[in-house]
């Protein structure tokens, strides 16, 4: 196999959606790690759900809609201010460590981003963390009007890049998008991160309990292809693939 | 407009998922309120995911995969016996209180079940119940081969009982239910049994946690028609619609 492209995805992947809990315990005290953990997953409940009932809802809407969950839940009250500099966050969230060194050392390859956020905000967080030139295409599941992990998202790469499936390596930490993106076909390389530390009994919290139910393998079909620890992996792992 | 038909939601709904708990507690300790929480969220999930990915997977598998992932997660040994129980466990969850005297008071209407579950898990889920004879049909939306809230699994409802969607009253616990089946144009009920105590800190344990996610209204468009309590409820809201 020859990989012509590696596509990344983008919130979790490259970018540490982990990184607005210094925000949220700045705005919302005693409840910031709360709202951080229950923002994230209700997100990624809405794209899920978004996905199957249809409507074409746009990522940043979806976003902004599970905040406003996740605050009320909280007990936190919604500002439109507080929410609106939470949501800014998501233009700016912080590359993982190494994400930038594994992209230069990949740049003779075809890059590119497949992500669930909306066009206007991949571009932002491109523009914001200065990887922009380094991508061949920075492609929205919105062209293709729903979410991953249903497949027409990951056909939109053949389409933009020119290749045929079997020539990308897809990157994600996501278990559900590493079973997605199996399934349609690509070879996969599963970051992962850690799903926690085995606990010793039911007594966690929301960031524990979040590992747990995020950062393991799905049970949803073929694993990945490869497993590595971190972005920094990636140059050896496509350059044994040729 | 009239009433022909009030169609429920059953897991979590005329049924109470958490009632695994104490048999969980009972062969998992105390991991046994981890293990139930992660084991629902995942299979509500996956339920999502596989309705996106396609594939057609049979819920029962479906439950069995989360139940090993919540097993793996939480640090349990993932032994067949002890997945057997916890399964065998689903086909008899208890109803909840209230649920057989507010369908003998509906029964001159026509009822129906519109789940998720398989059609053999519920037939036996239903049959355990001693509710059978009070339905007119038992849907699992295995006949659509998708999960809800896609619009075809609430489509086999018009079909099944030969109504219109303007004369059913749904009825589901469920806050992605109950956006899916607005969406699709029914009339519907929503049982608010508690979203939580509204937390003082992110201090909180994993039931708690899933009170949060799960047990408040979902920001998916459209929200219920009714907002009840409980299932005994029902009789006086249906009798208000004619």
């Amino acid at each position: 196999m020859t990989v012509r492209a590696l596509v990344f995805d983008a919130y979790g992947t490259l970018y540490d959606v982990q990184s607005v809990r210094g925000l949220a315990v700045e705005l919302c005290g005693r409840k910031g790690e709360l709202v951080t953990q229950l923002w994230r997953l209700k997100q990624l409940e809405y794209s899920w759900l978004r996905g199957l009932m249809g409507g074409d809802e746009d990522f940043w809407r979806l976003t902004r809609a599970s905040l406003e969950f996740a605050l009320e839940a909280a007990g936190v009250a919604v500002d439109p201010k507080l929410c609106e500099r939470l949501m800014a966050k998501y233009l700016d969230l912080d590359l993982y460590p190494g994400a930038r060194e594994a992209l230069d050392a990949l740049a003779g390859r075809k890059l590119a981003i497949l992500s669930n956020g909306s066009q206007k905000m991949l571009d932002a967080l491109v523009e914001a963390s200065g990887v922009g030139p380094l991508f061949a295409d920075v492609i929205s599941v919105a062209r293709a009007k729903t979410f991953k992990p249903d497949p027409k998202c990951y056909a939109l790469v053949e389409q933009a890049l020119g290749v045929g499936k079997h020539e990308v390596l897809f990157v994600s930490s996501n278990g559900f998008d590493v079973a997605g993106a199996k399934a349609f076909g690509f070879k996969v390389a599963w970051i992962e991160r850690g799903g926690g530390v085995t606990p010793a009994s039911s007594d966690i919290g929301p960031a524990e309990f979040y590992k747990l139910l995020r950062g393991r393998a799905e049970k949803l079909g073929p694993g990945a292809d490869f497993r590595i620890k971190a972005l920094t992996d990636l140059p050896s792992v496509a350059a044994r693939l040729g």
